[in-house]
């Protein structure tokens, strides 16, 4: 599994995503599932990973033009007009990805599915972010739906509905992000530390704060243990139940 | 979907379901899903069912001995020596019940699967708490996992292993599994109110406090718009992240 989050705020953009990977849970590794393109002054753009590893592996580096020389690569993912052409083709390459793969082997998409957030600015374009299909089609986040999750989602939703605010600093957002993974390290073995953790700014166009966070970072310390203890407090401030009433 | 939990306290058992069933998104219906037998001073206990609905109703019926004449009826569920016992008459109905179901038509157990959690006291033992699997095979809850969660249990998770302590009321209990229910119902749809909550007082061998909770009762009211503000101001009484750290 993954956990992955991809954050609209007034500000910018928040992502974060976890390393491990795990087939069964007798083999686990780490990777990182967040790749960055930037050109500054021009786009800045990342992308979330979740799903078979070999797909999400082999888009980035068709997206990367890897299977070229190194002095002839001429990333298209660099050279697309607009955020809703990146995605596009960010789409067309993962469906690509999975056809090849499901092509006179195995059948079922779904063993070679993979699903991407992409976030970022290209200039004189907005801020814009991104959730891509296995299919290649893609939606767009808006202010209903400010945020996307991928991978194990469920556990750390509930805080990021209720304490999600668009006007939010990046450092605010970093701590919802913080504490909607730990909810989600504590009951799900297949999300694992370290975690990724990247800040975009509206119309900086350069590549943003970044920060990778391992099991002795002292601020995730602070949040996992004061997280416990916040809720029992919030918890305990609720009336309890009267069975007269 | 559906979303149950069994919780075992020093003090005895507490039961929550929610009643929603669903065949597709546009198919929802309103069915109980807890169920009691009790012989006053001899035996209480009471099942909570996920799963297939025909399932989970065939099994109710023939536990109940729905197949003979009301006169003739002797059920086994109010006859057997040991709760151990009990769960094992429950594990052997599901089972036949799918295997039943499975004959001769379509195949797969996982269509007509059901999965269920058995709690409560027979005299001269002590209160138990089973979690019966499709299969027909079942654990125990203990001292290290003290409650069983049936159905959509992510969302719900994070709340009940913080929160839960082994010597909380049942007052205290029934607020947790609120809270509990209330994140689940925000985020899935197939979880659905009214609820139904019951507690089992360990040695009292009698039906136990019930109440139906819909989504006009002030204490369910009380508690979704206060856990709101609470886990805000919880979330604020965190320390910000500090990029500079």
């Amino acid at each position: 599994m993954t956990y992955c989050v991809g954050l609209r705020l007034n500000r910018g953009l928040v992502f974060m995503s976890d390393t491990r990977t795990n087939a069964g849970v007798d083999n686990i590794s780490t990777f990182r599932k967040m790749y960055s393109w930037v050109k500054p002054g021009e786009r800045a753009l990342t992308l979330l990973s979740a799903g078979n590893l070999a797909t999400t592996q082999a888009v980035v580096g068709m997206l990367e033009e890897h299977s070229k020389a190194a002095d002839e690569r001429n990333p298209s993912i660099l050279e697309t007009p607009s955020m809703f052409q990146t995605a596009r083709l960010v789409g067309d390459t993962v469906k690509e990805v999975i056809r090849m793969a499901a092509e006179g082997g195995q059948k079922g998409e779904s063993t070679f599915g993979a699903t991407f957030i992409l976030g970022g600015q290209i200039k004189g374009g907005a801020t814009r972010l991104f959730l891509i299909y296995p299919e290649g089609n893609f939606i767009e986040a808006t202010r209903d739906t400010p945020f996307f999750q991928i991978g194990e989602h469920k556990y750390g939703k509930p805080i990021i509905v209720r304490a999600y605010d668009p006007d939010m600093s990046f450092e605010e957002a970093a701590k919802l992000l913080l504490v909607s993974f730990d909810s989600t390290l504590r009951s799900n073995l297949s999300v694992g530390l370290p975690l990724d953790m990247q800040f975009y700014e509206d119309g900086s166009l350069k590549q943003g704060f970044e920060r990778r966070i391992d099991q002795n970072d002292p601020y995730y310390r602070t949040i996992s243990d004061s997280w416990s203890d916040a809720l029992k407090t919030a918890f305990a401030s609720l009336p309890p139940f009267d069975p007269r009433a």
